[in-house]
Order: structure tokens, then C-alpha cells, then sequence
């Protein structure tokens, strides 16, 4: 930073903070009758939402929750988890979106860890709770949350806890005058699993969830890369809200007082249902939540042509987005971490290649994506020096930029290794094109390295998700005498080609593509396998770790 | 402010600070190869801007502009004036926006006062420099800018003059690698002619600009308060680039990489031409110019659908918002102030306003708009108290934002009287509806008091305005032994009206107003007077000090 000549100011100025509750204050200004739903249980418009959302902080407060406390909530992708996204930041406490798909352990280790004070929990989600409930050394106090009184039926609720979210609702105040405070207090916390040690918690600021949907709505609604404005847009998250915020979108959605529609537990049945009936435009989601959507019974006769749905979480695979756009989906791809609030990157498709034909746009479709408003990626290699954008050089990711955690929770030596060298180090492996696409290579640690050349696992994986009846797969690198690494796979069968595709078949039809000089030869996996299924971790990414250790006398049989 | 717990930092994180470097850099992530154009004499792509606004960087360090040095710019509005908004600021110097219509000894006053070492004007502008040079007490390089370069004509450059713009920005390089600093630096500043006293200097930071561009992506791109995509939407300010940074929104534009219009020297006829060739679809301006433009030869035969155009420094009238809408031109009122940055409000159509008929329309794009994005309007009375947001109760427009001056330089009493109670002053009297429309009655000094009752002059203006014949209306009060003020008018005839309209005439249509219940009988000026020219200021807003001193004799005659 060089010495520069700052503004003076006057000793009664104010210079607003970047805060939620000034995302949340827009719900109201222009547009307060759209309307937020909840599976077909619950609909209220943004002049209740708000009422909603200060009772539920006069509820909190009125249970002992102070500025700096912790609130962690267990729930699906409710509107009672959209009060609690606005409800605790804004009175300057920390909302901990508990990723429900962890262990009890893990979940355990999470909440001391956080020092949860007040926890917010769907009755589903009791007995992961219960598991743990004995070796809780900081919370205080439980509310439920129970789906039963949208449907008129009696909640049970247990011993000890304060009530029934509802109910307590109901009797609490309206009125909630959010307060001003630094911008740089602490807003929201959640965990994430790498592949060794304890979950490393993340945390986001007010500023920097502010800045984030800054860069949201620059990008979707002023660039239009995926076009997104309120007047005839409806917005539904198929991503769970504990999963990154559901990736930045349900703040960006209320602060434009878009209609929003909550999907609960995913059932592909409902999701379809509300997708038509409440005209659903924009969902994001991981690729297997949206095979899910496609092959659900119904999804051919439904008209999903209006429907924009961004892929994350793992990557969009050629042969998927082809069939998407074949019925008429708009797919888009996004990049991210937990540890970057998360949009780095997102589909942006330029003048000249929006009118490309679909087979075309899959090329594109299926890249990470274009760098991000207000993101700084440079692609780094081992020493930390500039690796140039010309996309076919590989490098690590680094980041920088305007909503990136400040380090893990704790965990000083975790959080220097992340930031080393001022850069984030986002442990993936890419090119970057002169105009900004990303193209991921891998993880640095599931990259292969054959031959003194790095081979991406997943341009593999996507090479196979292209063959006839292959469903999924995974490709991993094992120790080879002669090349150092050798890529290896794993591969499900979609239903109907068992026996008819084999680990033959597959290599021969790989090996069109190397024939024709699309592929190098060393991108032919050593062996194939084909299982029934494959090792997922808890947030539906293939575990990698998981396939090498357990999987390794599998493969290497 | 309260105390709340804020995010740990590890030592090597970084946040990227809110600088205007951040927006430049957008211009070339996805669409370099829009254009940015200069009247018929000169275009660019994005790639060539970013280079010149390197070059022009260069050219100032070698003439040693250095962090917080302030370049002072006298230019029509053109591309060099887009590329002194981003290499000034994004060198760490500040920007200093001359207003070329003040008086020479205004001019002189504000160089001095703010200090500039080096300015750039362009060659129409020397006779206002020369009237003042001798006095300047710390300018200490010049360097001239003319459109001949541009038509290969020979520049004369006068003597001890740097030299000529483009012949400099050619021998300099084009890499320049914009520092980062403190979000709060200084990056601009302009002065602002009051009643009284000499003009103030107010002042913008890197962040303030920016929020302001968050603003105005969110309010414009984000809700299509006026719809701009830059895939279809085509930039052209016609207000000052002087003026307030022309409305920020060329920052927007190029943060977009939109196509950009820059027209010069405002003439009529190359506007239209450069309006209907380049396919502009969105202007701002005061209502001077959209009656000029509406009025120019040519233009009932041009199709002036695609326009959009955001009226602000005057209040927009029912007769012009009518002219322009029944030709198609898609006409939104803003409102703010030189304080301000300046955007506080914009017409934003609500669902159910959008299919409303002309007539009906011209009834909310006349007022002021709705509170724009993130902005804090209250009304408070004399005393600071807040005032209902009932629709009816006038009270002075006070506001907090992130984008207000924090003073006037060097003016430490007038800075606290500008933030009295932590709000800024507007100085405006309105009234804002509960769905957040702003109702301007008045200036707090031109409001007039009769009877008790608070009388609107801009209302009776308005009134006035839809008078057949008349072309434009000042109103203001006297004092009167019995009302205790009163208002008065002079009136502008449009052309072929002289003779046929007069002052009893204007009575009896006002009075028809007044049966039907559509205005209070005290709204009828007690005197209306038919005159050639009413005085303005150097924008071009009616000068009410001026009509009261030196027109009082002729009011009052």
C-alpha cells in the first residue's frame, strides 16, 4: 500500500458501513408484495418476511443472545433459514449454518469449536443432535423448528428445549431497530472437511457478504452472464443454505425483493413441481442434483426452457450440459470455495458467443467459467511465481479479492498456509484463457503427474462421462514404476449397459479420441473398473481420498 | 455504533480496498472490443482505452503528479475526460473537475483554493485560463488538448505549455501498474456555487465512488429501474462531465464495458445524428437539453424509441415528460445534489405502475423517484425531528449514504453545518410517499410561507407548465402585509404565443385548477410577468437569488 492523501471529514459526517441489514432494507423499498415460499407449506410476502425476521431477533435476544454469540441452525433450505441468515447477523451476532451431512463427530467437534450459544433445529436433525447433545460445553439454549404447523399438526417438543419456533415467533416483538456497527464484524461461520485433520471454520464479515453480493449483481444482473432481474425472475435454491451460504444467491435474490421459492428437503417430485407451478427461472445446484431433476418421471412433458441453473460444486460434465441444453435448460458453471464466499467464477458467454450452436456453447458451458466482478486470479506455480494466462499453461489458483476468509478459525499455522505469500491458495490446479475462462485441472493433490507431464483427472472423467452408458466415474493417480503416476478409474454403468460396456469397450473408445489427436495417449487409464458405486463426501463431491485409500486394492487387484 | 466481535485477520491475508482501479479493470475482462467513441472525430476499443489511460498515467508522473497532487481538467465532454477519470484517481492523485461556466475570478478561486499543480483544458478554454493565469498560485505544468489532432490540423501549443495531449499520451508507455492504497483516498473534487459566500469545494473518496457504482448497477442493472445491459444498451452522457461526474455514470459504462458516446460540444444536430447512428439508448441530462434535442430539426422524423433518458439538475415538468413520451422516448426523473455524488433517487416503476397509460405515468416520472439503493433519506423538521414518510408532511430531505461528502474543503463551519445532527442537509423540502417516492416542494429558502401554509414554487411551475404557450416559469415569494409571503411568476412565451397569451389568461387557466380541487386557491400567483429570459445559474438550474434581487423591481413594478 503506498501513502496516499485520505478525505478529511467533518466530526458530525457518517459514512454508512457495508451492512446486512442494508441488503435486507431494499426487500422493503420498492416491491414489498413478492412473495417467499416454503415447499407448498408457507408463503408470505417481504412486508411479513421482515416482521418475521426482527421477531425472530427479539426471540434470540429475549433468550440471551449478544453481540459476538454464536447461533447455529440445523435445517433444510427453508424461509426459516433465510430469517436466520438476516435475523443474526443483523443484530450483530454469528450465524453457524451447520452442515448437516457431517458426522456426529464432526458435527461435535464444530459446535465447541464455534462456541455455539443458541442452536436452531429441524426435528429431523434430533438425532444427530442427540448423538452429541452430552459433550456440548457452550450451548445454552435449543429451539425447534417443525414442518408440523404448516399442517395443523401437533408438535412434540422435547424436555429442556425454550419452544417451537413458530409459536415463539408469534409472541415476540415486531419492532427491531438493527443497529450500525463496524463493518468488519463477524456475520456468519461454517466448517469445512478437507482431507485430513479437524473441519477448518471459515468466517465472512458484513463487508465482505455485502462486497460478494456486489460482485453477484454486477455480474448476473449488469453483465447479465446469467440473466437475473427481479420483475420476471424467480429464484430457487437447490444448493443446502448451510452449503456457502447457498452460494452468496439468497442475499443477492432479497435484497432485489425477487420471489423466492424454499425447497425443503429435496424431493425431485416437489422440485419439479414448484420449478413449473411457481415458475422457477434461476436454481443452482450440484450436477447430481440436476441428472436428478432431468431423469425425475414428468421432467420430459414439463416446459423447462425458462429455467437457469448454475452448476457448482463439482464440475459440469459435457455429456450433462448437452443433455440440459437439449431440453431446453440454460446451464451455466460456477467455481468456488467455502473459503471464498464462494463465486470466483461463473459462465459469462461473450457477444459472439452467445449465438454459438449448443454443441459449441458445451465447450464453454462446461469451463470453470469467467473471472468474477472485483476477483484477482493468478495462476501460481510451485514457488509462488506467475504462471501467464495463456490457457494452456497449469498453475495453482491463487485469489484475491473482496470476500475471501481471513484465515481459519483457530488454526493459526492452516491460515498462514492459506495465505501464504498474500495470496489465497485455492488448492486447485487450472489454465486461465486471455479472456478470463478458468479451465480446472484438478486438485493439486488429485492432479496425475505421468511422464513428467501433469494429466488433469478431470478431463478423464469428462472424456468417460462422453462414452455410451457410462453414468459416472472417478480417476485417480497410483505410483507407477516406469512414469512415475498413472491414471486410473472407476466407473458406474447407467442401468441397461451392464455387460454391455467394459472396461474394453471403454479404452476402445477412448482411444478414438486419441487417434484423432483430441487426447494424448497417457490419458487412457491404465485400468477401468467398473462398481456400482462411488465414495462421495459429505457435500456430493466425489472423495478422491476416500477412492485412493479404500479403493486402492480395488483398483490395483 | 455498538460493539460487536470482529473477523481475526492472519498476518499475510489480504481484502482487496473499494478502488476505482477495480472498476477499470472490469472494462477488459469480457468485452474489450466494445467501443468508446468521441462525436465523428474519434473511436477506440476498451483494449486502446486502457492503454491511453496508462500513457496519460505515465505523462503525468514524468510531469511530476505524484500521490494527492490534484490535475485540474477543462474539457468538453469527451473520451480524454473518461481517461482523466480513471488515471488521476488511479495513480493516487486527485482529480479536479473545473466547471467551465463559472466566471473567471470563480475559476480562479477554486484553483487556488484546491490547490491544482497540473491541469489539462482544452484549447476553447484558454481565453478563461488566460483572464487568470497571472493570479494561480500553485499551478505549475499545463498541457493543452484539441479536437484538430483529430482532423489533421496543426495545433498551436502556447508558449511554456507541456505540449499537446495525444502527441504526449503516443511517446509515453502504456504499462503502468496502479498501486493499491487506502479505500479512503482522495479522488476527486469540484465546487459548488451557493446563494452566498464563495464556492464550495467538495469531495469524493475511492470508496465512495465505487459504492456509488454498487448503487447504481443494483438500481439500474439490477432492478431495470432504467433498464442498461451493456450487451444492448449504448452509453451518451449530455450532462457536464464537470457536473457531478456526470451523474457516475460513466464509471458505470466502463465498469460495464459498454459502447460509450461522447458528444463534445453539445450542438443539436451532431447529437441527434450521434443519438440515431450510434444507436444510444441511454442519455441524462437537464431539461434543457431533452427540450433542445426534442425541438431540433430532424428529430420528429428520427426514431427515438430505443432512448432512455434520466432528467436531473431541474425538475422534469408533466409538459416536457408528455413532449417526450408521445414522441417514445422513455423519459425517468433522478434527484441529487453536488454533496451527494450525486444519485439519492430515481424513477423506479413499480409492477403495478409499468403498464399504467402516458398520462397516468407522467404523474410518477415527474416526481423526484424512489430512494435509490443503500441511500437513507428522513425528513426532519426545523428542529430534527423526523418527519412522517406519509406522502402529504413536507420536511427538509436529510440523508446518509455511503457515497456523501464528508465536508466542504477547508470550510470546517460550513462542513458542520452541512452535517448538523449526523445527517447531511439536502437544503430540499419534500415529501416521500410510504412506497419511498420523493415529492420535491422546494429549496428550504425557495419555499414560500403563506398563510401559514407551506407553498411549493416548483409546484406552481409545474402547474404553470402545462399552460398552453407557455415555454418555462420562475416562481418566488415576496413579502405581503397579509399572507406574510406570496408568490409571483415570470413567465417565458413559446415562440407565435406573444400577444395571444398574457398574465390574465395564465390566471384564468390556473383558476380552472383551483375549481376543480386540483390545487389550493393560494397556489395563483398574485402576479404573473410575461418576460424573454429568465436568469439561470452556470448549470443551468433557475437562479431564484438572482430573480429576487435583481427581477424584484420588475415583479414588484
Amino acid at each position: 500500500m503506498i501513502a496516499t492523501k485520505l478525505i478529511p471529514r467533518t466530526a458530525s459526517a457518517q459514512e454508512q458501513p457495508l451492512l446486512v441489514k442494508t441488503l435486507l432494507a431494499q426487500s422493503l423499498k420498492y416491491e414489498p408484495h413478492r412473495e417467499i415460499l416454503y415447499r407448498d407449506l408457507f408463503r408470505m410476502n417481504y412486508v411479513t418476511f421482515n416482521q418475521r425476521v426482527r421477531q425472530l431477533a427479539n426471540l434470540l435476544l429475549a433468550e440471551g443472545v449478544k453481540p459476538g454469540d454464536t447461533v447455529a441452525v440445523f435445517d433444510w433450505d427453508s424461509h426459516r433459514y433465510l430469517e436466520c441468515f438476516f435475523a443474526i447477523p443483523c443484530m450483530g451476532a454469528i450465524l453457524h449454518t451447520i452442515n448437516v451431512r457431517l458426522s456426529p463427530a464432526q458435527i461435535l467437534y464444530c459446535m465447541n469449536h464455534a462456541e455455539d450459544k443458541v442452536v436452531i433445529i429441524h426435528e429431523d436433525f434430533l438425532p444427530l443432535l442427540e448423538a452429541v447433545k452430552s459433550q456440548l460445553t457452550t450451548v445454552e439454549k435449543i429451539i425447534l423448528v417443525s414442518d408440523k404447523v404448516y399442517q395443523n399438526q401437533e408438535v412434540n417438543v422435547p424436555d429442556g428445549f425454550v419452544g417451537e419456533y413458530e409459536s415463539l415467533l408469534k409472541t415476540a416483538s415486531d419492532q427491531y431497530n438493527f443497529p450500525d456497527f463496524d463493518e468488519n464484524t463477524w456475520a456468519t461461520t461454517f466448517y469445512t472437511t478437507g482431507t485430513t485433520g479437524n473441519p477448518k471454520g471459515v468466517y465472512f464479515s458484513h463487508r465482505q457478504l455485502f462486497m460478494h453480493t456486489m460482485g453477484l449483481v454486477t455480474y448476473i444482473s449488469g453483465y447479465e452472464a446469467v440473466p437475473f432481474h427481479p420483475t420476471n425472475d424467480v429464484y430457487m435454491p437447490i444448493t443446502p443454505l448451510f452449503h456457502v451460504h447457498a452460494w452468496g444467491f439468497p442475499l443477492l435474490a432479497t435484497m432485489l425483493s425477487a420471489k423466492q421459492v424454499y425447497p425443503g428437503r429435496y424431493e425431485p417430485d416437489l422440485i419439479l413441481k414448484l420449478l413449473t407451478e411457481e415458475k422457477v427461472t434461476l436454481s443452482h445446484c450440484v450436477p447430481t442434483i440436476l441428472t436428478m431433476v432431468i431423469n425425475c418421471p414428468g421432467a420430459k412433458q414439463a416446459d423447462l426452457s425458462p429455467w437457469k441453473v448454475i452448476i457448482g460444486g463439482s464440475a459440469l460434465t459435457k455429456g450433462l450440459a448437452k443433455a440440459a441444453l437439449e431440453l431446453g435448460i440454460q446451464v451455466y458453471a460456477g467455481y468456488g470455495l467455502s473459503e471464498t464466499a464462494p463465486v470466483l467464477s461463473l459462465t459469462y458467454l461473450s457477444d459472439n458467443e452467445r449465438d454459438l450452436s449448443i454443441d459449441e456453447q458445451v465447450e464453454f458451458r462446461t469451463r470453470a467459467g469467467r473471472i468474477a466482478p472485483f476477483v484477482d486470479l493468478q495462476l501460481q506455480d510451485d514457488d509462488g511465481q506467475p504462471v501467464p494466462h495463456d490457457g494452456h499453461s497449469l498453475g495453482e489458483l491463487t485469489v484475491r479479492g473482496s470476500w475471501m476468509t481471513q484465515g481459519y478459525y483457530k488454526e493459526p499455522e492452516r491460515s498462514e498456509e492459506l495465505w501464504r505469500n498474500g495470496w489465497m491458495h485455492t488448492g486447485d490446479v487450472a489454465a486461465i484463457t486471455p479472456d478470463n475462462w478458468i479451465i480446472i485441472a484438478d486438485r493439486t493433490k488429485d492432479v496425475i503427474k505421468s511422464g513428467g507431464e501433469w494429466v488433469s483427472s478431470l478431463a478423464i472423467e469428462n472424456w468417460l462421462s462422453q462414452v455410451e452408458g457410462i453414468a459416472e466415474s472417478a480417476v485417480v493417480g497410483f505410483p507407477d514404476e516406469k512414469w512415475g503416476e498413472r491414471p486410473h478409474a472407476l466407473v458406474v454403468l447407467k442401468p441397461d449397459y451392464a455387460g454391455k460396456v467394459t472396461a474394453e469397450t471403454i479404452k476402445t473408445a477412448l482411444q478414438v479420441h486419441v487417434t484423432t489427436g483430441e487426447i494424448n495417449k497417457w490419458y487412457v487409464p491404465d485400468r477401468i473398473v467398473i462398481v456400482t458405486e462411488i465414495p462421495k463426501t459429505s457435500v456430493g463431491k466425489l472423495d478422491k481420498k476416500k477412492i485412493r485409500s479404500e479403493m486402492k486394492s480395488l483398483i490395483l487387484s
